[in-house]
């Protein structure tokens, strides 16, 4: 495949799961310094590992949220409990991962998670 | 419910998904050092998390393999790669999950990850 | 120990440890997604650990610190920063925790802990 | 060398690098709580490590950036991107450990650096 | 203090914590590649922070336990869970210690950590 | 460019850093498991980023290591740390970059990269 068929592919796959509203606020803030890291995500992550036929995507959104409770991050983790729900899981089936991610990743995780969570959903 | 009730419901769970050989072998090594380890991860881990039905069991083992390869725990990835088979997990769905944890927990640690599944692959 | 024993054994210990006024502003904010959790951790985490004799309140608020600072769990750290109070933790005996943490966790966990810390004595 | 000299030699270098207005701002928040853990990073961090000749004071400042992105520590992360500049590092080369790290620590840390970069750029 | 005083200091503690024959051990292998980071370590860690007045050498000794768990950094924490016994502390407080983390660490870090004592008390 | 083009780019690139003893292993372990997985890090990592002009590949390699101690990943330092000197990285630089994570990443860490760096200068 050619690298802008890889990129196009990306960015529709992107746009599906994030929303065209975050996806657009990105590249309008495109820029000299982080335009080779937007290009090189949408190839990479997008067009590479969301676009493969694998996993359906809503099991690829439980398995990143599950990597981002992990992981402390708390930003990615945020946008993913977001774009969950484009990929059509419900706010139980992130509870389940939720707490599930208390007894492997500690309740201090999941207690912030839950935090986040009940934040993401009140602003939707 | 009762504790003893929900003991008992965490070993059979915990029986059908990590084997009667890992459980036995478990069981016998109880001292008094571990003993109580053993008992309450039965009762929480086991008898709580894993019995909920909000998520099925193929989906649980992936999302644990999934927060185990972010938090480079081995013994335990190396336990829940070979559980996940008891839970209908394929060979293939396994590699979708490392594939995904390249981008998001990066690629040392997904690296790990296929080293470590392939070692238990073989063993198997 | 029946699981109800177990949640009012462990919402006591809670209190004592976080006070009345956090606990009771959880309590409020229980709902339908975070209920369960809610009374997950009051069982597990404090019906079930925190009750323990094996070491002194005390002593369990000093590792409970070192962990969430290793952890980078700063909400968490937040909340039994304050709490140690309860358990007679004095300020001097939590600047050792942090400075024993400098060389073992580095220096940026420690000095992130120093200001966490400051602000939530200013709080009190 | 005497534990006076480290302590000078260690705030020179700390002024050279952090810049003298960081440095004043600290010093004047030293207390009781503080104080010690001031004197012993001044000595420990930047009297023995940052002075050794080993590394040009440029490659130092990269390597700490790197290790910040993976540790995700935000507050010192801000701290050396902005310290970078005054130890010759130029944005371009900041873009490229951000661009490594993402493919060792994961795009979401990546992700979570450009962003804060990108803060700390528009406020010098 | 003089720095070599501060050397003595530490290692004077550094035997009395690890044991002589653990410090003697790596005092034969240093060389021109180690040499400097073992004298580093003994004047700021033994020297500095474990002969600090103000928590005994018994609550170090938890602490420490309780940061490597969360660390994941098992060869230190070996040590340390062997040390631990040259400070006065039992069995049971290591077990304690190890139950706490399985609540704030997660229970495969306590896994993790009851199988390395396990292996310590063995070869005692 | 063309996918082909940057694998070849990638091969090339993998094979200066790690050696050809090393990759010639890895293409002959190639499978229907990891052989996506081999193909995407060699495109991505190899072709994308180090092959970028913006840092040398000297640089590349320090800023690695620093990267893999802080995130704890031990089979893909002792890869890098040996791959460095094909990058020309000395004895003496590593050590200062390990120097360095000891402030950072703490002392366990810096222990842990000494013993992994000295087992590796050995088998060179």
């Amino acid at each position: 495949m050619d690298e802008k068929q890889r990129y196009d592919q990306g960015l529709t796959v992107r746009r599906a799961v994030l929303g065209d509203a975050h996806v657009d606020h990105t590249l309008t803030k495109r820029n000299d310094f982080n335009g080779e890291f937007q290009e090189f995500i949408t190839r990479y992550a997008w067009g590479e590992i969301w676009t493969r036929d694998g996993l359906p995507r809503h099991t690829r959104s439980l398995i990143t949220i599950a990597m981002l409770i992990a992981l402390n991050r708390e930003a990615e983790l945020r946008m993913h409990l977001r774009a969950a729900f484009n990929n059509g899981v419900t706010r139980d089936e992130i509870k389940e991962v939720l707490m599930q991610s208390g007894i492997y990743c500690g309740l201090p995780a999941a207690n912030a998670a839950f935090h986040l969570a009940e934040e993401v959903f009140e602003q939707m």
